[in-house]
């Protein structure tokens, strides 16, 4: 898509899109009821032929009928891949609009294990609609997740009467160790699924159709979860403990804590934050398990509080032991973590592990590919200016890419993602 | 482990294995009947308290019934994580030899889904043997392949009398983009299963029991398959292609072309070729999909040979069209790659595919960890001699990295893995 791009007179159908990037043809949005229409022209026009591939989105995908958006509640997956993206210079408020569109339509079939276009069209003529590594392969519960970053709402687009609330880029905190090639990002996309060749496939497929608009910036590929969803075993992050016992599980604690009431637009979304943080592993190896214990405040491998036995036993912040000193140590990671010592703040937390493969000096790099969910982002803000001042896992661990996101509510079928800022 | 490792006299039991690294003491091996024994003394001694946690690897593991490796001819599984090392300087023969021992009952622990050590030890003073991360995990298939690397038999080690025969530096290939940092090493370590988790949990404890013997060198990881075993669907690369077609799958057929026979003490044995291998793209996206099907030979959803309906039609490479050209082009890499024009040439292949996210350009920087088993290194040499020079393929792909490995035979019961070296 370029600059050309322009609104052309409304199509009588509800189906808007078609797979292919680059060469693809955008067709119709129905929008509030109302036929409205995006229309994107890349720089190769496809032929009558190819638009009977069109994807009709009134309803027949899953995706339409959730709640909120995929991704957040959903049962964590064993694999994520997240990217960013920024609007190339010149696009346009429709380019991003088509896009948008795009987006909705493809994640909507992506998610229900379908090809986002054709894989060999008819004409001999033509590219791949869809790259195909994906096909035979189960849709691998994948869900995509569209965020919203604060630069796309400064005065490039005329979108700042509808910026989320809360939105706003994150204040330096204690820690931050951040790199401008992993921080920030116009727009970006969580993609998880138990079949990292599905994850794959769908980044790439979304990324190649967004070509013309948006730019890549950075991108993070985690496997194992570090976060447990409810009734999910609590897995394990790379310092080889537990992590996510305390995260939120319950229905009534997301309303509570990470969806969003009477914000508008915005209601029934929420706010994303990821932090890619390296973890100097082997540093971490060469401790003690005793003080590795002492910095978390949980035990190894029960994941028991140093006050408890079992994993799920409340920590007892104000036990001490025989020298009078807290059994828990007050600059331990649980201890500042906790929403005892937070006011009761508390966070959705969906992590990752990853690797970069090997560092400059020889070393295992490694980390946590931190993604949290909360109606409020200062909730990050408070939490992180705490852990970044004070936790004695800094030793270990660096900040080194940030993000923050709005994460629109999920539209209702023959809508679109964000639909709503174009009105 | 430091150049002031030194045998010492024989220990009677046939214990050998003390998992942590750094701290860890290392016992005996009991080799050829005779007990021998081995000590590589790290910088912090270890207590007779910690020593009762030695492994006794004589014979309950099933690693070590296995005829043949394991992770050659072992199912593919669904991730690999695969590095190589690079001896330190002033590393000793003891060293190494120290090396492949703990290497071979950490392997054999490892497989068998238990940690490798202590997580948690049970003094205070003490690091863990094991970093912890795949506590409650299932052994998730995992195989551990090891590889020597034709520089271990130059002059460092006296190693030359049992160089195994074929093993030598792949000569200089048309269509070579290699870098240094992706080429080469003295030890190799491929690590299946289908749990990237696992699979990290296993080369991080490797390499971390091997840090004062070796430095890493370079890490590929891989995911999805790109070449499909016996009995499983072929999957798929990042091209969009079946990889794996026509795949070695009966036993029969490693034995002619992967095992070592009357190879001395690599019998049972085989070679590794390792080649990491760059694809464009987003390049090949661009691309018309009727030409990708010429380029491969194939086509694309069905993966059937170009004059064939079905995947394992055997391609009929004298069939021409109307215009009385061949209908699979003579440079397409089906053609330049098949058995019937390569003199009955064929290896073992055990792909996987690979991203390493972004590149400079902001491009999606992907491809394939192409790994192949032989009995005999000139089979790839000979393959990828006419693949560099005519394959239409070439445009969209780059050699980047390389790597030829000797793959020992598993050792019996209570022995090592290149064992025979030492003798």
């Amino acid at each position: 898509m370029t600059d050309t791009d322009r609104p052309t007179p409304g199509v009588g159908r509800r189906r808007f899109f078609q797979g292919a990037a680059g060469g693809a043809a955008l067709g119709a949005l129905a929008a509030g009821g109302t036929a409205r229409a995006v229309s994107a022209q890349g720089a190769t026009a496809t032929s009558a032929e190819d638009d009977r591939e069109l994807v009709d989105l009134t309803g027949q995908y899953r995706f339409f009928d959730q709640a909120h958006p995929p991704g957040v509640a959903t049962l964590p997956q064993r694999h994520a891949l997240y990217m960013t993206f920024d609007m190339v210079d010149g696009s346009t408020r429709a380019a991003l609009q088509a896009l948008l569109a795009r987006w909705t339509a493809a994640i909507s079939v992506l998610m229900a294990g379908r090809p986002i276009g054709q894989v060999r069209p008819s004409r001999d003529e033509a590219v791949g609609q869809d790259t195909g590594e994906a096909v035979g392969l189960a849709p691998a519960t994948l869900t995509v997740t569209v965020g919203l970053g604060p630069g796309l709402f400064d005065q490039r687009f005329g979108l700042a009467t509808h910026k989320p609330e809360l939105l706003a880029a994150l204040p330096q905190l204690p820690s931050d160790k951040l790199t401008p090639e992993t921080t920030g990002g116009d727009l970006s996309l969580q993609v998880c699924s138990d079949d990292p060749q599905v994850s794959y496939h769908a980044v790439r497929n979304l990324a190649r159709m967004a070509r013309d608009t948006v730019a890549t910036r950075w991108t993070v590929n985690g496997f194992g979860r570090a976060s447990a969803g409810p009734g999910q075993q609590t897995p394990r992050n790379l310092l080889g403990f537990k992590d996510g016992t305390r995260n939120l599980r319950q229905p009534v604690e997301l309303d509570q804590h990470v969806w969003l009431r009477d914000a508008g637009w915005m209601t029934g979304g929420t706010y994303q934050v990821v932090r890619k943080i390296q973890m100097t592993v082997e540093t971490w190896d060469a401790d003690r398990v005793s003080d590795q214990e002492q910095v978390i405040g949980r035990t190894k491998v029960e994941g028991a509080p140093l006050t408890g036995r079992q994993e799920f036993d409340a920590p007892d912040f104000a036990a001490t032991g025989a020298g009078g000193q807290p059994v828990i140590d007050p600059q331990s990671h649980v201890a500042l973590a906790s929403p005892e010592n937070n006011g009761g703040v508390t966070i959705l937390r969906r992590g990752y592990n990853y690797t970069d493969g090997i560092d400059q000096y020889g070393q295992l790099d490694a980390g946590l590919l931190f993604i949290a969910y909360m109606n409020d982002p200062d909730s990050f803000v408070r939490l992180q200016r705490k852990l970044g001042a004070s936790d004695a896992l800094n030793e270990y661990i660096s900040h080194v890419g940030s993000g923050i996101f709005a994460i629109p509510p999920t539209p209702a079928s023959g809508h679109y993602i964000g639909e709503q800022l174009f009105t």
